[in-house]
């Protein structure tokens, strides 16, 4: 009823919703795991909305069967963990690596909550190994399974409200890629396009969404448009890092843009040419195009992942452009910039309603450039729902040259 | 002879300093281990040089003991990963998932390189799960140990050339600090003073370091000055995060202060009082000095990390101030923002000669504030240099009140 009088809520995920997560997981396991352990960030912004960096000092959600939600951290988080999170209870240890091993102390808090009648499951066998902490697995206490699967079977169908915040995450990204786009100019270097139009943005951004807003997302804060170096021949490169590179006419730019909306992002990509663009800059736009076409058409409800990437390397193949290809057709996205599932022939998950995904085959020619558009999808009953909204025709992303 | 006429020499680490690491890792590993592989991001960056941040494609770096380093990546960095490297040679695979699994492509290489014969090390049984990544073991198809401990002793002792490169970024943390503590002003944002102060050290950065200079940390780009929201009685929390809060007089301010010069960072923070500290503030202040020279005095060749923290704590508990401890005295530091060893009672490292560590054992008053200075600090042969060069009596940290 509330999605009725506010169809769009641009708040936090709330308490109850992350809690229902929590219920629903425990519904597809088997009834003796009695514990579920998480020590992945994401997964534990997901399941209690703490947010962290992973260091040496091991952080957890220790989830329960009958909904309850504790962190396990060190003594430095005690103060912060409960302000900072909607856990029901936080369970603190003194150090790393101090005089008794976190694990445990963890082995303490699962005995406590009646994990030795059962299975333990997790993300990992233990915290992993970072900035050289050196590693204990759970399993030398208990019977442990690794619940990967169905914490990503979760977190692949998004809710309402996470739909709501993708598709405020994917405006914005409008915002700054439109921005950028009108601030691109020959003789430029891509930070004078790209600084203005993402600080501008974040700080509307910000304002927008009101007080209380803080980076939620380890990946993006506030609004971003950027062009990652992809400029000119180094747009070929599919994940360049930008360099002291400026605009000039003719080049290929590839493009990327998104937005933290409480902890929720999106994915906007285009390709651009700067001046009008030859024979062979539009022959390659327009396999792009066909491509990209080709993917949505095949995104639907009952279709395989992997069916939509076959699709897209049949026409590569059929055209003859295998050695442009590089990456499949995309990935699940929401809380994290990537996610399972994968628009890849290796992956046969079945796309379902309110799956988000991005979709952003690419063609890369050596010398001359990379063609990619990204768009942000979201699978609905019978086909898909463009949460991202920019144009996609090459008149539109062609930059004047004055 | 070269380092008489360049003392400091402010360039990348070489290639050949790289490949030292890899053939030195090995004489510390038993003879059957024939190949090494690491997926961590930050152990492939130590012996290849090559910066990614983890997705789902796996990426590892496979080192063999006639000292020759594979970058193992997926076909889209297949250009891109011999430019930004100096691996001896670069190996792909199509596509996670792919029709066939990396993990099996990686099974080819290593059997190429004759993995079979032994054992193979690794930092990691398989790469980690992360963005819905789905874990398969190399142990499905090798005899394995962790090299964790050997690669993590290798990286603790810093070459001459990292030293200076860790000295480097000290300096520059210092010049980014300084403009931010005189920025400091009662009535403005956190971001009025850090904003500035980093970005105009972070363009005098670039400038120093010249052309090809480009972002090699994970945690810091150029040069860094901020609060992190330790203002006030929120100084308290030891990781606090930026929220909108206004300096006022009395404050008490946390600082953190870095820099990022190819590839390797510092840490310098201090405790400030912006206007005349009452006796309180003082006192407290001086406990820090306290603990902190204590830790300074300890640090010497021979001696336990944990003697280190060990006599901290006896301090704190012979002045009744254990409610205001959270954690331990510091960590090592290079390429990684923390690492190993760490000055804690729990580490029986012995320090030795060119370990560089942070030095910051702090103190918290809820409702009043943090105390906490971190240096960073090399071990010599008799004790320590200290590379932060920076005023940490009160009178030099008391910010004057209009």
């Amino acid at each position: 009823m509330a999605a009725m009088s506010d169809p769009t809520p641009i708040r936090p995920i709330e308490r109850a919703e992350r809690a229902a997560r929590c219920r629903t997981l425990f519904e597809t396991l088997p009834d003796d795991v009695r514990a579920v352990v998480l020590f992945d960030d994401q997964y534990v912004q997901y399941f209690t909305g703490f947010v962290f960096a992973a260091t040496e000092r091991p952080i957890a959600a220790v989830l329960l069967p009958d909904g309850e939600r504790i962190l396990f951290v060190p003594r430095l988080e005690r103060e912060h963990a409960p302000a900072a999170s909607d856990a029901d209870r936080v369970v603190d240890y003194p150090e790393y690596p101090g005089e008794r091993h976190p694990m445990e102390h963890l082995h303490d808090l699962l005995a406590e909550a009646g994990a030795g009648r059962g299975t333990v499951g997790h993300d990992h066998d233990g915290y992993p190994p970072v900035m050289g902490y050196l590693p204990r697995p759970l399993s030398e206490r208990w019977t442990v399974r690794s619940v990967i699967p169905e914490v990503e079977a979760r977190m692949r169908i998004k809710s309402p409200h996470e739909i709501a915040l993708i598709r405020e995450a994917s405006r914005w990204a409008g915002v700054a890629h439109r921005r950028m786009q009108d601030a691109t100019k020959p003789g430029l270097r891509e930070e004078d396009a790209a600084g203005p139009a993402s600080a501008t943005t974040s700080a509307e951004l910000a304002t927008a969404i009101g007080p209380g807003y803080r980076r939620r997302n380890r990946w993006i804060s506030g609004a971003l448009a950027l062009y990652r170096g992809q400029i000119g021949p180094a747009s070929a490169f599919p994940h360049a890092l930008a360099d002291d590179v400026r605009f000039a006419e003719g080049d290929v730019l590839v493009t990327g843009a998104s937005a933290d909306v409480w902890g929720y992002l999106s994915e906007l990509e285009r390709t651009m040419v700067l001046g009008v663009p030859d024979a062979e800059r539009r022959r390659w736009f327009d396999h792009m195009l066909a491509v990209q076409d080709l993917a949505f058409d095949a995104i639907r409800p009952g279709t395989p992942c992997s069916e939509v990437d076959r699709r897209v390397q049949e026409y590569v193949d059929a055209h003859g452009l295998r050695e442009h290809w590089r990456h499949h057709v995309g990935h699940g996205l929401g809380q994290r910039i990537h996610e399972s599932p994968f628009l890849d022939v290796g992956d046969a998950t079945i796309l379902e309603p309110e799956m988000v995904l991005s979709v952003e085959p690419g063609l890369y020619v050596p010398g001359l450039g990379g063609f990619r558009h990204s768009d942000t999808v979201r699978v609905t009953e019978d086909g898909i729902e463009m949460l991202t909204d920019y144009p996609r025709d090459l008149a539109s992303l062609t930059l004047p040259v004055p």
